[in-house]
């Protein structure tokens, strides 16, 4: 199973892509979508290229995306929700179902502490991704979303397994 | 010219269309996109394949979208932000620049004051294009906002020519 993790922002966008073979992990390519200018509308279709491309290049089967905080002030929030509904639409078009998960959840699933800091979901990132070289801490987080997605989606299939096992 | 003028939303995306030749207007086109469903990411990918198809189909050589009201709960913001991001993408996709307005200014343009009811809205813009038929208030707040680009569009054109007058 290849995931596709985005970390939605308006200036960058953090991506990661890993492969799952069941609980074993590995890195594929992460990188930041960086959208430049003042002109709302072209640095949102900047956006939306740059991640088909990279949708078009790594062809994952899941997408993943944080469940965006909204205590920000409403300029802050109006902003990150215009840049996230790009975000949802590449995936969508892709005919990908995407998995939604609160930060808390992805700090607790990678970190094993809802509350963990940047620092330390980038190195647990790194551990249990080992030899993947990360762009900066939009890329971490990118990447920490689709560990979730794939811990998620096996214990999702384990138990869809396990029903169908009981139900035969 | 030809103004295509959006209301944005999640679940009603309102849209209309005039031709304006100096300062005679006339009606065009208008209608809702409406998205179902209760996945983000597939309402999104609904509004964004309608939207794209009545811009192919009536070829605007201007758009124009209302400044979204930030005033809202963080979690409407959000949704809206979501929804506008998609409006402003799709004209964008088409190599337009995009005209953005406060509710208040498509009022005052529109109605003559800023703080003008819904119903108030519609009734200007049945007067300013003759014979068309709304489909709801959503769709007479985009007749509304792209009437109120065309005369800025204009003001502006008027201005730019008197500068150029005056330089040469």
């Amino acid at each position: 199973m290849r995931v596709l993790g985005i970390d939605p922002g308006l200036r960058n966008m953090g991506w990661g892509v890993i492969d799952a073979d069941g609980s074993r992990l590995s890195h594929v390519a992460n990188g930041i979508c960086h959208s430049v200018g003042t002109e709302l509308a072209s640095r949102l279709l900047s956006l939306h290229e740059q991640l088909t491309d990279v949708f078009a290049q790594y062809q994952p089967d899941h997408a993943a995306i944080e469940n965006t905080f909204v205590n920000k002030d409403a300029v802050g929030t109006l902003k990150l929700g215009q840049a996230r509904g790009v975000a949802l639409l590449v995936p969508a078009q892709f005919g990908l179902v995407i998995g939604e998960y609160a930060p808390n959840k992805v700090k607790k699933t990678v970190v094993g502490v809802g509350h963990a800091e940047k620092h330390q979901v980038e190195h647990m990132v790194k551990l249990q991704l080992p030899g993947a070289k990360i762009n900066g801490p939009d890329a971490a987080d990118a990447l920490a979303i689709a560990i979730c997605h794939a811990h998620y989606a096996r214990a999702g299939a384990g138990i869809e397994g396990a029903l169908k096992r009981a139900r035969a």
